[in-house]
């Protein structure tokens, strides 16, 4: 583990909001504790299993991190789901149970990061071009927490995080969806994400291409109505924008203090954890 | 070129729709003919050249036939655009010239098969799997012509294509789609398309799975709605359903007739083409 | 389970041929027995995990049948890797602890069928298109046993199973590839093979096209000449044949015995387990 | 087109190349002149046409360029075929023609870059992860080119270009070909390519992986062991190692000047050809 005197400031961040969700968000009292007797009642262990998705992004191993301190006794009767490359790797690499979603549909808790969020909660996703297989966890999880530093808590999507919605589409269908993100819904300098460390485009671990598609800002003002536009299209895979489906977010600050956003009837209320 | 005699009443009346719609819309007018001194003049050749949408099924074969049958003269200045392998194929065959989405985004009109037309020339497509890559160049058509035989011609989808709606949808997803089509949109029924020449499913050009999900008559009444409530869940890339695409309809009837439905402002008109 | 009297002579042969190869191969003894103390010791119960491979094919569910029967207890600290989507279903309908070739990269008995098999343990394999995953899993295991029916024991390949050898291609590269078998490397018949359930060609698990080649008898006596030529050629990502990977074969006889194939210290021995 | 005065020393001598290369390969009397009344002649019109391959990577922009240059009358009976994104996109941005290499299987000549060249004209290539599309490009060719600035003209290979050989593996398979490349093929420092545009590894036009396998300077001596034990393992699609298939390569050099290397019965003579 690395000491925080070694951390920058944006990475001590990371670290603050990813320890202080797990330590809200993953209980020792979700393990699973049956008596002996109960043992062999396979259903009982499964239900008591509790099923974590973690997701991807530079916030994330601070995330796998705090979860393995909480010790091997209880980490051994949860099961993660990985979003991607990365996650699986972390799980795998602490010695975690890796799961896979077709077999654990329905998930407790998900913990990722985001690339920007907005005071309703919406945000954001794509920088990595894996927020298909993140918004299907996000999905199928009861609770979807968002941890970040303090840059992605922004009012209004689109503030810090310039380049624009990531939009994954399917190669054959690229131009045209480029051609309607210009002409038709307002986003006249979407282009394809070109690769670095190959030639050409990016192409995403479900071999498709993404377009970062910036839309104004009055337009970022309802991400709903632009999410919706953009899935209609013909090709577009799935769009970078997670409305409406994040319960809470975790934003380390500078000072060692964490903004907590949650859910609370529909509305959004804003806590200050301050550093210990 | 096949025999008349030699073939059954279904592939005749194949073979009646899609000459029927090429003598319609693939006219010689259609074809270059710049005069000498104008050969040079690049744009006005790539104006005038004629971009035509090839699509897929038993149908689109008589298609090519009809269209390879007016002449290298009228084709050497026209571009194919195929939707997938059996198309390209046919173009290749046919000494057509095979043109490219990317470079030619606008295309005169394409042609393809269906595997059911309603009363609003709404249709089901995806029997094949390609249906992803047929409404790209569908939409990319300033007309976009169905041509199949009399079943096809239906007052209501699903009425003799009885699988369902073919849904094409990211394998990291397809659980999570099948669960939502089964407990939420109305399809308790949808189910994953095994293959037959491969274990496991089948796997479509684009990397994908497909889902053929049933709905009730009252539903299929609809399709806009099922399309747009179907392509907003996360993971699904396409669905299989034309909504309001279609200017015309040319199916072929057993008795060498030829029913033909077109658009004439916003309504469907039907008119009955006698066999010569 | 399916009652002995309802199973046709083939599935009995299978099943038998099944329940022999796990009852060998798939010992109680392998399963881990950590006393009490040691249960905190990570490193000891991982070590004693048994890692067992799970192929594909018509004979595999009778594998996974027989090893659900030996009792939930010494399965629970087994892991079963699949070699693609149907063994994954297996696996997980059936309980078992699902597993990761990422994770278990050395696999203590990978259990698989075939198409057919030689006299020296060679197999083709392929007629479902997983051939490049399940050689995966074969070559990972410590132990590769190939269980199947009395027809597919031969003499050589290419006796009873015909469509030829499975040829896994970059889609790119296929007409190339295909140009190659039919004019330099002796099959002139080798065909692209195409999809029952989609239109155009079978496209695998990992987005590639199949080619089946066959070959005269007098090449086939030799596979392992004619798998690395074909391996060599550029856009082949696998061939179908699994050349000295095997360590024994079970084939189920229509009398209810088991003929079984084992390498002993290089050679093949085969020998009757007549039924009990 | 850019300004000599105005490119850097690397950029003129990647031109120098390239304007070099296309002068001698791609001549004016392999345009197509079939006189009038041959003109509906449509076997003759095709033999005529010159099929070119046009490869990736930073030098083949200067390729194009040279070959437009020579006007569109040379160019409209000619045929283009792409290695891959950035090929095709110039190829359509250029007006010329593009083909496909299913539709032309046999091309006449392939220029293409090259990341590094050893004195037997053995390249190396990959750097862009296009390198099996490349191959087929390049084998399909009667005539292979390369065109590269002065610093990938090596003694031999890996002494400029380090990273190691671009190896393409099937997703499935990518940590077992790691472990044998690390164990038993000599490339201890082999590493799996992550993206920077993405999270998680490079994912390529294929859909595939890439590994980064350098090798010590002996074995470099003879890439061609090294390619074919490389391209035998499980799950390797193809290597980045071109062995015996460049019939000349084209270095421009600093001063001005280009080194050209030629096969000559099956000997490589080297030629300096200075500056204008």
């Amino acid at each position: 583990m690395q000491a925080t005197t070694t951390l920058s400031a944006i990475e001590q961040s990371k670290r603050l909001a990813a320890y202080t969700a797990v330590d809200k968000h993953i209980l020792p009292e979700h393990k699973a504790s049956p008596s002996f007797i109960f043992i062999y009642l396979l259903e009982l262990i499964i239900l008591c299993r509790k099923v974590i998705g973690i997701g991807s992004g530079s916030t994330v191993p601070y995330v796998v991190e705090r979860i393995v301190a909480q010790g091997r006794e209880l980490n051994k009767d949860r099961v993660f789901i990985p979003t991607g490359f990365q996650s699986k790797e972390l799980i795998v690499m602490s010695n975690l149970n890796l799961g896979d979603v077709d077999q654990f549909p329905i998930i407790d808790v998900t913990i990722d990061g985001a690339d920007e969020v907005d005071l309703d909660l919406n945000c954001i996703k794509g920088g990595g071009a894996c927020h298909l297989r993140e918004k299907v966890l996000a999905e199928a999880a009861n609770t979807f927490i968002v941890v970040a530093d303090y840059r992605k808590n922004a009012e209004y999507l689109g503030t810090n995080f310039t380049p624009g919605v990531p939009v994954e589409v399917v190669p054959f269908a690229y131009a045209q969806v480029l051609r309607k993100l210009h002409d038709v819904l307002g986003s006249p300098n979407a282009t394809l994400r070109m690769a670095k460390a190959k030639a050409g485009p990016v192409v995403t671990d479900n071999s498709n291409f993404v377009i970062d598609a910036p839309f104004p800002r009055e337009m970022m003002k309802d991400p709903t109505t632009i999410l919706a536009k953009i899935k209609m299209l013909t090709g577009v895979v799935e769009v970078g924008l997670f409305c409406d489906m994040a319960q809470a977010a975790y934003f380390g600050n500078e000072d060692g203090s964490v903004t907590v956003k949650r859910k609370v009837e529909s509305k959004v209320v804003e806590e200050l954890i301050l550093p210990s």
